[in-house]
């Protein structure tokens, strides 16, 4: 265990902002990292609802404004956890000031934000990443795996979906996820980015082409117009000669957070669902698939947690992606998935929203 | 009972052939039928394979031309159980002859011979039926059923995909169904057929436009070259106002025989999947899903077999098939699926590879 | 093919027997035989409903005397599908007639009933078979093969559950099953039984010692008084090491038909529940259970049948039975279970009733 | 959120110490609790190791007798994470100096001790749990609400079973969970205690009446004689009319932590399994069972974490408990599961072991 700390400030304390504190206040007890991280700032808009979220979730400060964060010395990582919207903007300051910065996903609402973002990751000498957390559920990360090592041979399909139902009731309010100019995009953006990136880490395939659709079935909502797709739907060509299917909704009734994705190959397949989080399914073809209990010590990040059978959960993922990023910074290597993975991800939601918008066939820029 | 017999004649005793004469023996023994059927006629191209499966499967004759078949006066029913290239032909004449014919999917190998068989059915006064087995599964009845009672509210999404593995091996040989001459197109036409149908028999909307791909992983095979597809994904927009995500293919290694399709709702969704036939999955969204055993006399065709938790197999789906089409005789109405529901699948069919070979969203004319 | 045929007599014509004439009918069309039955006579005791039934189920006469049938010389085979109360009688009376016997389980109601059946059929020179249909689910049968192959090492474990709901309701009436005097005992042999001789069959270990208890939660019916078990639980150890755990209900509200059963090996494991009766899982320790779909070629009984992922319903199990029972007839050897078999279940049921009103351990004699 | 602390000093710093201190250190994060706990005092018999954990876990200060532990002002809570041997010397004499008292399960190792232990409990003012955690996953908490809420009706079944592997290998050595004059007996008291614990609390039913058997499968191992059972297996009679049937096993080759409960009731059923632990399956009977991802808000517990869909993990349960705990502290309850509780499991654990050593039907006393 390192006495080397190295100061930490988030700026956003919503959903995401709970589940990295939580990864934060929890990844140097379970791993025996070369820095120790100190959560030392937060920052929201709002004084007092940042101050109640600095006590509640245990960081030492609270600040309304990112750009005072930014400027202290005491703070070495900046962990942004806003809407879209604003992720540029902090990350390009925050990476000109040689903070190294970890950034929610989509990347960026456009392509050319998401290009701005990558030029000053590539002008900094800190340490970028966009927490695609998916990536680090162990399961995930076996699958991930388990195609490297060729235990699939050729993959020939990419099947993946991300199906939830929360704004199925047509009374839901108009939230800023629904809101294009907030959002970026709707379904496509927020859970398509998530299973695009995990097509494309567990595969090893690009998306090089897409033919798509999208579709808003709830138009008016109380407070106003929705103005992000509720549903897309596409199918792609990758880099390796696979072909996929991809989708990902609100509207799919009973569905909660069912990220799913199955790979066949020449030499077998494998399917993952985040509903059942702890299990990988996996056949070599002749019989049948197998449910592997991804809780063996030997599996990724596994061995740092409890005794086989003893399930983790959501949070887990993010402990797991600042345990990999805290080393790469003390390594000085660039974390996976970069910023440049997060841009190739925003080119395939452009060209989704093109190829819906055209009805025709967009090969990925 | 009924002792008022009708004559059948079958025409192929390959696999559909055996799977259709199972139903011919089995349905009067568990259906309280109009119409005793009689096994009196089997025809294939070669005397002594006929001959030979005319003892096994227990028809009375056996017979090598189909013509002759057709003009006999003991023969009131053409079963059709030939490769696709084969069906215009023979069901046109036997309808013109005054049979009632039901035929193997998919109707035929193109939409013009599709179309000429609709026109055939509509000036015979005999009845007419395309094979389209699955609907008479218990738990695809049943999901058709749900939906028509409004139990999922409106329909949303529809997703449906046919999984196999069976040509993974590169050294499978080129049978008749990777032979466009011969099976019209791959998995697209064989098993893609089966969730189109599917699809617009459960959820009631019929699909009206496609955007797809088609792909051919294996080119050369012992025998020669393939000239199908292999697999084959379209995205699709439906007459009530859902999209659908599609996906055939015979390169799902360690998928058997997955014919899966999920509708969502504004007020529930349904699951199921062929591998585990006697079950359907249902949510009204809020308590997750439900696995119902399809095994209760009050579901469609089940009050026939066993008593609850006792599944059925792949063969009763003929038997129901069989049982409609033989009461749709009786009371002079047309069974369902029409040779027109035949064309319809057709029309996609085609629809799917013209958007496949043009890159761009087709509508179903 | 071949053409000598052998006579058929049944006795009984309701649920087992309708089965069984399912299986009569469709055996030779599937399996290659040395025999090929003859479904010549039908037996019950009212006039009027055993003709419906021989017109149903498509036998040639019908009688109402089984003492006429087993007289008769163009019945060879005496199937006995009435209840418990009868067996020993009518299969001593055909066995000392030379006729081969297939007897519906529980062999008989009482331990002395079936030790008289036992000596009657070492007796004659026919053949006998009880009528253990489990045995001859592809699934079952496969998990018999692993273990004797060794897939498993010694088996540890165990586990066997037959749960069913049917009278949960306490407003059902009191049918036969739930008369001593007719049916022996209640869920113990009606189904416990079953599992009692699965569970004996796939893991090659005998019970030798049980420890239980059995409960009726509902004691009056319309109709009259229960007198036999609603549940039946015991603990045992077997003759190769093993311990076991069993229960058998008619109390397990949702559960329909759920023959379950696993077994734990040094090496390995396997899991079976006949609410899928396609399915066995299979685990070698390390990676978890993999969902063999039991419908390949190699599978036991299936090459028959339908290509991979078609799988087959309850009655296959039946016509599997027939199947090796005219074999065995053929061959003049023994077909398994035999009548020694039944009674060795019949003891473990003696025992568990022993036991539960004794409370303590019971041997097995 | 309050600024009320309480002092906390742990005894011990293996399995359970890890899953502990990971509950003390997040539990005010997410729950809005009346006292704030400080993780003051790690205590441990090997100094260096103790301090290692001290560092690793967070505490702030390393302690290497107990004794001094207790007599320390600034600690108000004792949590004893030590094998069963010490349960009672550390619980009595820190519930003499007035700590509360959180305990691993099983209370101890035998009765009396466990007698002894409800004594002092009655005789301090200060507070006393026992801690079996798998009460506060939130599925089995949701199960004993549906039960508590009459929706089972009334229980006529209770099936339990937690199933492991990890001594299956003969080769593994003799770890004090081995020994029964450390552990008290094997998977009966280590595992069994849990299901035991589960079902008394699910079904609202004590266990009366047992009879069961246990079993060594491997005697000697690396390091010594086993001394405790590898299988304990009983059936049982329940308060309110139940039949149990339980098992606990370290020998279930591929189950890793199956901690499995089944009831049965006249108005429906529930099931869990633990290596599915965010699932509770629900039946009303008629329509099957009802897979309920427990990651709604207003399932127990759940609201304070993540969206629907984002599932728990294993440490969980223990955050909630000590959640249950300092709320009970501040309000001056009793927790639930009591020290009596604890002694009531203690008691069915004495009879099984009675019953299996004597072949008879034992009374729990």
């Amino acid at each position: 265990m390192t006495d080397r700390t190295i100061g930490v400030g988030m700026v956003g304390y919503a959903f995401m902002g709970r589940v990295h504190s939580q990864a934060w206040r929890t990844v140097s007890a379970f791993f025996d990292l070369p820095l120790r991280p100190e959560m030392r700032v937060i920052c929201g808009r709002t004084k007092e609802a940042t101050e109640t979220a600095r006590r509640r979730m245990g960081w030492d400060e609270a600040l309304t404004d990112w750009r005072e964060l930014i400027s202290r010395d005491d703070i070495d990582i900046v962990d942004i956890c806003t809407p879209g919207d604003s992720h540029a903007e902090i990350a390009i300051a925050a990476l000109a000031a040689g903070k190294h910065v970890i950034c929610e996903k989509p990347l960026a609402n456009t392509v050319p934000e998401a290009v701005s973002m990558v030029e000053a990751a590539q002008a900094s000498p800190a340490r970028s990443m966009v927490a695609f957390n998916y990536r680090r559920v162990p399961a995930v990360a076996l699958a991930s795996r388990l195609v490297a090592e060729g235990r699939l041979g050729t993959i020939r399909h990419v099947r993946a979906q991300y199906l939830q139902d929360w704004i199925v009731d047509p009374e839901y309010p108009l939230v800023w996820r629904l809101q294009k100019d907030k959002a970026g995009s709707g379904a496509l953006g927020d859970i398509g980015a998530h299973i695009i990136d995990a097509a494309q880490f567990i595969s090893g395939q690009r998306i090089v082409g897409v033919s798509g659709l999208t579709e808003t079935f709830v138009r008016d909502r109380p407070g106003g117009r929705v103005t992000v797709d509720d549903a897309a739907l596409f199918v792609a060509r990758m880099s390796g000669g696979a072909v996929g299917s991809f989708e990902a909704t609100r509207f799919a009734t009973g569905r909660k957070n069912a990220l799913r994705i199955e790979l066949n190959g020449s030499l077998g397949s494998l399917y993952f669902d985040f509903e059942a989080m702890n299990e990988l399914w996996v056949s070599s073809g002749d019989e049948g698939f197998t449910r592997i209990l991804v809780t063996e010590p030997d599996h990724p990040y596994v061995g740092a947690w409890w005794p086989p059978g003893h399930g983790l959960g959501y949070e887990h993922s993010f402990t797991h992606e600042i345990k990999d990023f805290l080393e790469a910074i003390a390594q000085g290597t660039d974390p996976s998935p970069s910023f440049a993975d997060g841009l190739r991800v925003q080119q395939v939601l452009a060209a989704v929203e093109e190829s819906a918008a055209e009805g025709r066939y967009k090969e990925v820029m």
